[in-house]
């Protein structure tokens, strides 16, 4: 029989959905989840973007430009402008998703063997990025007992070898809901630029922000121009992660005709939901009001419920809707695993995200699980309330 | 500055995309362009397909699985079998346009340094995948004076090397147009088996067959079941490129959980396009009818067309909707620009594919153009008189 690649067997099952027969199986025996594991809202997408989408009058379904659509990309350049990221249509391409915008950029910025500095936990489909092209992670590594604040700069400095060639941030960050300074992002950029690296932030999460803070790009950052490249994502902005609509923004043109050639290889971006995204531009400013609202209360009744519990610890989240919670349990891999298969309060049991698929540094955060506060308050309630219980019985 | 990779100087810019900036200049200057270089049919999409679209009820625009909706699956299983190809749901991974499809398998299969063999001329972007994953393409040159027919199976045999783990054909192919038969398609086979090699068929082209010939499907060959693997796609199926929609099928296990590995990496296909697809699996057959008896009227037109046209050299295909026409002309590439920078006769010109793109050799197919034969037949008549002026007054 032909064998598969050295990468493919290399290449990281989802640690979020290597749990999913498992869930299958537990609704089949006629359990109901909640589902803390997955960034996958319960907001309704807004209107505008659905019926741009069933007003559409459409003929033939064809290919859009590799780029994405002159009228959309047109438009976003005016939605950075007003988020003080001075931009043109010209400086951003139209990807299906963040996933591909990543995948372009390690692709045009870095061969294999090559090393991309990040900050560690992360987004576990970071490492799937670069296995796939070969690329190896050096991890900056944060703490749940400093709220993952990133490490010192001397530390990224340290980190920096002749192979490095990106340092890339996750801001606000998924898995850990941290929101960087001003400072911390204008001293990432002064050293990118010290050693000629790219600065690469994932702003997906750039709307959902708490407390009254304000995000700030790294393309905010004077000079830094020729280094910076934004990931995005119309995902989680406006609750419709199916588009599959995200978008990779630079002002360095080596780096925007190189990722046009990957573009090019796959045609385009999906049509109808570039439709839906444009449209989805138009939504009215009480939308993301109440958004933040929701999602600001959901957080504030998490980590309350959350720090009711005796032995975990929690760092509360400035963005995003993620936390990183650290339960005392040896190995939450088998601990999620047995929360779908062995317990259940009245019938109801919760599916999370072991964290150990969120670093790669091997053996840490074996003992945290990420916790996506995507769910209405009652169900937030009821789902720590599950966590809680099944604590007082669960042994390692 | 920071520099870009390796991999992304080598990757090639699209042969048939290179040239939009002239013809963008052309539309300023006023003229009107006849499109034969690019696959992006002027057939209407099915309506029951738009209107699936129109009409669905979608609140929270979420992901799908990362294989693709469970019910889009069971009725593509139920489409293949129809045509004789034995798969069941769990056979079929749903990605994003052929083209992921590709890459998810070069990745799964192939690891930098290895060699795919790919029946030349072939689909430009093959070359671009093979780029992207670090894989050597090994050409199996076909000639036009043969009407592209694959030559034999001891000349792909002799192209074997431990190195080799594939054997790529697009059946029926673009650029050329050509069928293959039962017995070349159980050849491959036989010499796949032999080899421990993979068959891939790119078969997106299956149901535009013409004069009463039939498809021949790898996966009906016996004992292929390991080796075979089918790429396939809607967009030109149903006249949707824009849904981005395609599939990777499959009954090796080990392929298939490797390529969701990658699948789970970039979360899930478009929702929208999933949606309509799997309506347009509901397309009467009349409109197919109808396709293929518009496809080979024009075909027919267009090659007695350009068969009376002196120095010029046309196969005459059997499938899908190109063909590969040879010119008195040393560099194609020369020809397209002049003809919409320099050339029209009443304001309109014509833009070709050059087809040097299609050959991983270098310098052959320089005097060698695609055409699309995606337009009308009074169209395709008017672009023929023009490709027929202009070669009288064009000077290499």
């Amino acid at each position: 029989m032909p064998t598969i690649s050295k990468k493919g067997h290399k290449m990281p099952a989802s640690p979020i959905r290597k749990l999913v027969p498992y869930a299958e199986q537990a609704i089949e025996d006629g359990k109901h989840i909640y589902y803390l594991n997955i960034g996958q809202p319960d907001i309704k997408t807004p209107e505008v973007a659905i019926n741009a989408v069933k007003n559409s009058n459409i003929d033939i379904l064809s290919y859009s430009r590799s780029q994405g659509s002159e009228t959309y990309r047109k438009k976003l350049a005016a939605y950075y402008n007003k988020h003080d990221i001075t931009v043109i249509h010209e400086d951003i391409i139209v990807t299906t998703g963040a996933s591909e915008a990543l995948q372009f950029l390690f692709s045009s910025i870095m061969d294999p063997e090559d090393e991309v500095i990040i900050s560690e936990p992360f987004y576990a489909n970071y490492i799937a990025f670069s296995t796939a092209t070969g690329v190896n992670v050096v991890p900056a590594i944060c703490s749940i007992d400093d709220n993952f604040a990133l490490p010192s700069i001397e530390t990224f400095e340290s980190l920096i070898t002749p192979k490095t060639k990106a340092i890339l941030i996750c801001n606000p960050g998924n898995p850990t809901g941290t929101l960087y300074s001003k400072e911390e992002i204008e001293q990432l950029a002064a050293l990118a630029i010290k050693h000629d690296l790219f600065l690469v932030a994932d702003e997906v999460y750039r709307e959902f922000i708490y407390d009254g803070e304000t995000h700030y790009s790294i393309m905010q950052v004077d000079g830094i121009e020729q280094h910076a490249v934004i990931i995005d994502s119309v995902s989680k902005r406006y609750s419709m992660c199916g588009a599959r609509v995200g978008f990779l923004v630079s002002k360095n043109k080596m780096v925007m005709e190189t990722v046009l050639k990957f573009a090019q290889a796959r045609l385009s971006p999906p049509t109808f939901a570039q439709i839906a995204s444009e449209a989805a531009l138009d939504t009215p400013q009480s939308y993301f009001d109440e958004v933040i609202h929701e999602y600001v209360e959901r957080r504030n009744i998490l980590i309350a419920e959350l720090q009711k519990i005796e032995g975990i610890k929690v760092a509360k989240p400035k963005g995003a809707f993620y936390c990183i919670v650290e339960l005392p349990v040896k190995n939450t891999d088998k601990f999620a695993q047995w929360l779908l298969e062995k317990f259940d309060i009245d019938g109801e049991t919760i599916m999370v995200a072991p964290a150990n698929g969120f670093y790669s540094t091997p053996d840490v955060g074996l003992n945290q699980i990420r916790i996506a506060y995507v769910l209405n308050k009652e169900s937030l309630i009821k789902a720590v309330h599950i966590l809680k219980e099944a604590l007082k019985i669960y042994k390692d």
